[in-house]
């Protein structure tokens, strides 16, 4: 996203984060779509969490809440939750996704300092 | 953004809602911080719903869902309102947001067919 | 919720939408706790939509949102397709939640003619 | 809400989430209808960031999240900036709304512990 229109201090983190809420509300489409979703059932939780909190943490920090580290903080701690369960499982969209969401915890961390 | 793993049939309308919301949340921070927000009232109240809706539209076509269709409709109808509000106004946050706005109808218009 | 301080011509719709939202985030979470949640692969992925969709026509409501109407009129549709879906299995969480979910859609169609 | 088909360990403070979050919306909106909500610009913030956490604190607690705790605790911070902000306006509406955020911010750091 190019926008400079949204709250520019913050752009980098939310762009991460609203990624990587895109790759997780997908990955556990996608893994209910595997023929066992049964061992995936800690991915697909957790990418539920995880998309949610990053979705919430991108609106906190493009409408300049004050409470936006903390909520990067929590954000950063999902993020490397659902990064560890989705790089148990071998499809290219928990790859994918434990990817993106180690990368999207350590730019909350950095926006939560 | 530049994922191609979200799923792709959607990427240009998940894009543009995401980007929106974020200027929506934005626009209805600036508002209040003008000197006079009570002429902004109706901008603040549809930056909230158009945020909002934009987000869930984008969750539901990251995640599949056989509502993204009718979401959109829907997302499409609140963007024109939120545009057309917030074009009265003349800080640059309500003409950027107007402008995405209806830029955002279009393509959630276009998905919704 | 006895609550009369929100807005109290929505209250008996919001009610109902956000107790269809806790059940269906908690008919997705049982189910992937069922033994074999393959099958129950379809109702998951409703369940997510039906309580992402009823938890924003409450908001929608509660803070009188022009769109209500309009809201409640998908949220309805959503309602229905997940009701549907989840009456189809045996454990007692789909069976809950087929109910609500099916007065929950009766609730939005009142609301949103 | 009288629901035993959700969480029932997390039922108290589900209810309470959510009706904070009601109160939260219909704060901000009759802000925005007052005659000069400019001084009630951060009360219309805080109701906005702490509508939204209250409604992800509950939906966590609803699909019995492992990050439940660690959410409730981050809601209760919002909510007791959100009370303290409310408590310092007159209309009824800001005043009913500080004391659901004050006994939702107890209810969340009980949960949180």
């Amino acid at each position: 996203m190019m926008t400079v229109t949204s709250n520019e201090k913050y752009q980098k983190c939310i762009d991460i984060c609203l990624e990587c809420a895109q790759v997780c509300e997908f990955c556990a489409t996608s893994c209910l779509n595997e023929p066992d979703p049964k061992m995936m059932a800690g991915c697909i939780k957790l990418d539920r969490d995880c998309a949610d909190i990053c979705v919430l943490a991108a609106q906190f920090m493009a409408r300049d809440s004050e409470f936006s580290m903390e909520i990067c903080s929590l954000c950063a701690q999902v993020c490397k939750a659902c990064g560890d369960e989705c790089a148990k499982f071998p499809p290219e969209h928990c790859k994918n996704c434990a990817d993106i969401c180690n990368r999207c915890a350590v730019e909350c961390e950095n926006m939560a300092k």
